[in-house]
């Protein structure tokens, strides 16, 4: 059974100095867990019930470090809302800024607050194949439990990385794209093979710094009165069009 | 200043059987305030710091009773993240389905039960021009506060009615849309000018029971490794497709 040490490591990793100090995260759920486990990250503890604990064992072929927790244990760590009774400790990886590329798109988040928004949008990316996401210094952390919740386990196939955005795009010589309500009809713009995406702040869209560096700029037609789209609501419909001109 | 029986109130609201009993719900920050004021929405009372409430109150045509609140009180009965202090209560609306209809689209809801995807579904549909949706019974409830929140005013524009789909479906004669896996390419899709558009459960998609009634099944697109798209991500890019369409 869990330990008392174990149970207050595990919770600790909720907050951000806790997890930069250990260098760990949290995954919480099965459909995480059996994805952390086919990956490259490595992991640290799996706890869980007993039958769950058995389902991700039989269905992983590594050896890890693992220990059975009550139900109740396991709520006191994560913040659990179904029966999916497992989660596990795995190490962060150092990611750095990837060298922009023409012929691959990357997503540039420009403050992205809202966890849930930051893994549902990892998730999209990883619908359409895009591997690489470069996030503003205030964007959520990554390794937050509720952005690795909101992915449904696409954290192990992209990668965010953390950097100055100015910095990063005043360097870029492939295609930069952003919505704008002044933007051009994203439907009749014919995207080139790669190039930068950007999302712009839930509240301020993108800020005034980083439009400098958007060159193309696009909007998505609506009919209705709404002011705006969610941003992770854009970001799909925006990888949707490019994807299908392809 | 806001009484402690206002706040005690207010406060109960936050629960889906007091604001039954009441007929009353709660409308946090300054967008959605003025939204409100804006509609036609019944208005019982609007709380907030006095700056804020001199805000909402100038920029209104209409009296309502209102009182001022501290920054303490509104978080109190609230859950405000930002420093957006104000609220509003009003009067539910009784909204019944509407009859299917072959020149206008209404999305039909299977069990969305998180508040947030209800609200950015909510929202998204209003930024297409679509006015209707028709919502399982187990869908979250339009009134939760956080579903309120993430429609960013919408749900002044977009009217949410909930019923037994089964029943509702098996009278339609409109086409019936839906996503699946199986589903054809939607980027070839040549939608019809009405109908309605159904949107599965986060966890489990369309139901058997409901899948019987969707004629045209849809599917996007996908190139990467992820299992299935967000519910409310889905509801922007099939909406994308069929308003371009037209």
């Amino acid at each position: 059974m869990i330990s008392k040490a174990q149970l207050k490591w595990v919770k600790s990793l909720q907050l951000k100095k806790y997890r930069q100090a250990e260098q760990c995260f949290v995954v919480q759920g099965m459909k995480g867990v059996l994805e952390l486990m086919g990956s490259d990250f490595e992991v640290e503890l799996v706890a869980g019930t007993e039958d769950m604990l058995s389902h991700v064992l039989a269905k992983s072929k590594r050896h890890v470090n693992n220990v059975i927790a009550s139900s109740a244990a396991l709520e006191t760590m994560g913040s659990f809302q179904s029966n999916d009774a497992v989660l596990a400790v795995a190490k962060m990886k150092s990611v750095k800024p990837p060298v922009p590329n023409a012929s691959e798109f990357f997503l540039v988040l420009d403050d992205i607050r809202d966890p849930g928004n930051l893994g549902t949008i990892i998730r999209t990316a990883d619908w359409f194949g895009i591997k690489r996401i470069i996030a503003s210094q205030h964007t959520a952390d990554f390794y937050n439990p509720k952005v690795i919740s909101a992915t449904m386990g696409s954290f192990c196939r992209v990668e965010v990385s953390y950097t100055d955005l100015i910095f990063y795009l005043s360097d870029c010589e492939v295609p930069v794209y952003g919505a704008f309500l002044s933007g051009a009809d994203i439907h009749e713009e014919r995207f080139s093979q790669g190039g930068i995406i950007v999302i712009g702040n839930e509240s301020n869209g993108i800020s005034p710094a980083v439009e400098q560096f958007v060159r193309h700029r696009i909007f998505i037609p609506g009919f209705g009165l709404a002011e705006s789209l969610n941003a992770a609501i854009a970001t799909g419909i925006i990888l949707d069009n490019i994807f299908r001109s392809k």
